[in-house]
């Protein structure tokens, strides 16, 4: 990051988004409600979907304080998967702290996810009556089907053996790359962008959504630093059918090799003693290097799009919040 | 019911509700989602909530088919409300049938809840621009909160000894009530509806949800029938704190009454072989005669409302569902 100005307006943003964050409710009681919901959104995230959204409506030259609503309606949006989602694969950990429903029980969770989601349409629907009012409405509302559509199929992969690597993609385009991809999207609206305009923001969320996924699978096995509660292996314990992992089930030629694959489709996963073997197979099959090619593609197009945008601060901004998503090393 | 044409009336719009449940989606896949929702909606409610809606428009001269949408949404939001709950009650039966996370998992449980509530915001945003529908939006978003805000109290309440009176009426008027008062107010904003006649929708509706909840507190006691799935004095061996048993705390005074209450109290529930005797002791200090007079003055207000109605088919039709509602016996 070599202007000075992009680092500020970044901290300004992020500045914009907690300030912001508090704003949606006033609320304290039930406390077994509401102590969890702040709980959470104190855990420091990331904030990548607002941060999205508020830079896609800078990009197109829109104020961005119409867009911050939105924004921090899609950050609740995502947490309320993550509550739901950690009940679901019993994680006892995010962003290094208890999960909700470790720290206080499963009904705390699955309500206080509910109570999430309700506030964040409440705050978005008080705004029914601004032009971009319906496709920014709809569009989050689909980010919503499409995260729970995402994350069944998730399931369902859990305990199927044939899952092929299309199919895999669908689930994380799904799971994972709508809600990033939407994001963008509703900046553009709120901006009032042109539909071209729009289409390039989708492309671009959409590849950096499968991008930032397959980066994450590819992190959990060579990452170096593992920091946010990540162990090193972690799905390959957890016997998670990541593109990695398919990829083996077509590259992998030898007996050891696919002894050990077989393994991990039979029982779910491998012992945490056997995931050295695995990394290694992986790697002398240039699986790695594979996953690495792929990102490499999806960043192109996120390039050949935001070429076709007008230099401004937000797209040095954008382009900088890309690089640093996809050169994350944990 | 006297008049052939109110029987009519409401098969038809029973009819308009069942035909249109399954318009809000189209899809099947992840079949682990769409099954579990297909299945629930199979399971026979009452859709009073749909009919109170349709009802509310029609009382008001409005066009019913315009109110057939947030109707089928509240149906949709009720039945959301129900699946998580019944992962959080641990039940195994609803309307005679398994419950989701029973004959699926909770995971199902929790994801086809959220989906089904994703679909039915899908449905009613697509609306936007409609005359009413931000009021519309506003009153189906501020259900949302207050069931789970009630249902977080009735969370709470499980493990305080001193909940009021007074508490126990906030919380299931947040949990149980306002959903039934919104639906009403919902018809009413539907029908163009003055802000006086949404007034006395609001207060039938209350008072009809209020009225209803203590009435299943009470049958839970006396029912001569225990038909969908209940079984007489299940609250009292789940230790729920109703109306009925907060009362008994007021009004025991004999040692042995006291005795059986605080053992209720503090081992959160009775034995299956306590519950003769502390129906007794309900009885001999009139609880639950004061729990139909209670009902009784719910029931007074709304005729007092009705009356301000000019008189249709649609506001005998109301009147009908509200006595067959609070006459029921089972």
């Amino acid at each position: 990051m070599d202007d000075p100005k992009i680092n500020q307006k970044l901290e300004e943003l992020l500045d914009l988004i907690e300030k912001n964050l508090y704003c949606f409710f006033c609320k304290t009681e039930p406390k077994n409600l509401y102590e969890p919901i702040k709980y959470l959104l104190e855990g420091k995230g990331k904030r990548i979907r607002p941060l999205l959204t508020l830079v896609s409506t800078g990009l197109l030259n829109g104020n961005i304080h119409k867009a911050i609503k939105p924004a921090i309606a899609l950050e609740f949006l995502h947490n309320f998967t993550l509550v739901h989602d950690d009940i679901m694969d019993n994680s006892d950990l995010r962003r290094n702290r208890e999960t909700i429903h470790k720290k206080w029980n499963i009904s705390v969770g699955i309500l206080s996810g509910d109570l999430l989601l309700a506030i964040a349409f409440q705050n978005i629907i008080a705004d029914v009556g601004l032009e971009y009012c319906k496709e920014v409405l709809l569009t989050y509302t689909d980010s919503l089907i499409e995260v729970c559509e995402g994350q069944g199929f998730d399931l369902d992969f859990e305990n199927r053996q044939d899952v092929s690597i299309n199919e895999y993609f669908m689930m994380i385009e799904k799971k994972t790359a709508k809600l990033i991809e939407n994001s963008m999207v509703i900046g553009g609206f709120i901006a009032n962008g042109k539909l071209e305009d729009i289409r390039s923001l989708a492309a671009i969320g959409k590849s950096l959504g499968l991008a930032f996924q397959l980066q994450d699978d590819l992190l959990d096995l060579t990452a170096v630093n593992p920091k946010f509660g990540k162990v090193v292996g972690k799905d390959l314990v957890e016997g998670k059918k990541t593109f990695i992992m398919l990829k083996a089930k077509e590259l992998f030629k030898k007996q050891d090799e696919i002894d050990l694959l077989n393994y991990f489709f039979i029982n779910h996963g491998l012992k945490p003693e056997q995931v050295p073997a695995m990394i290694d197979y992986l790697d002398r099959n240039g699986i790695f290097d594979i996953t690495k090619e792929t990102i490499n593609g999806y960043f192109a197009t996120i390039k050949e799009h935001l070429n076709k945008f007008e230099d401004n601060l937000y797209k040095k901004l954008l382009n900088h919040l890309i690089q640093s998503l996809l050169n994350r090393e944990f």
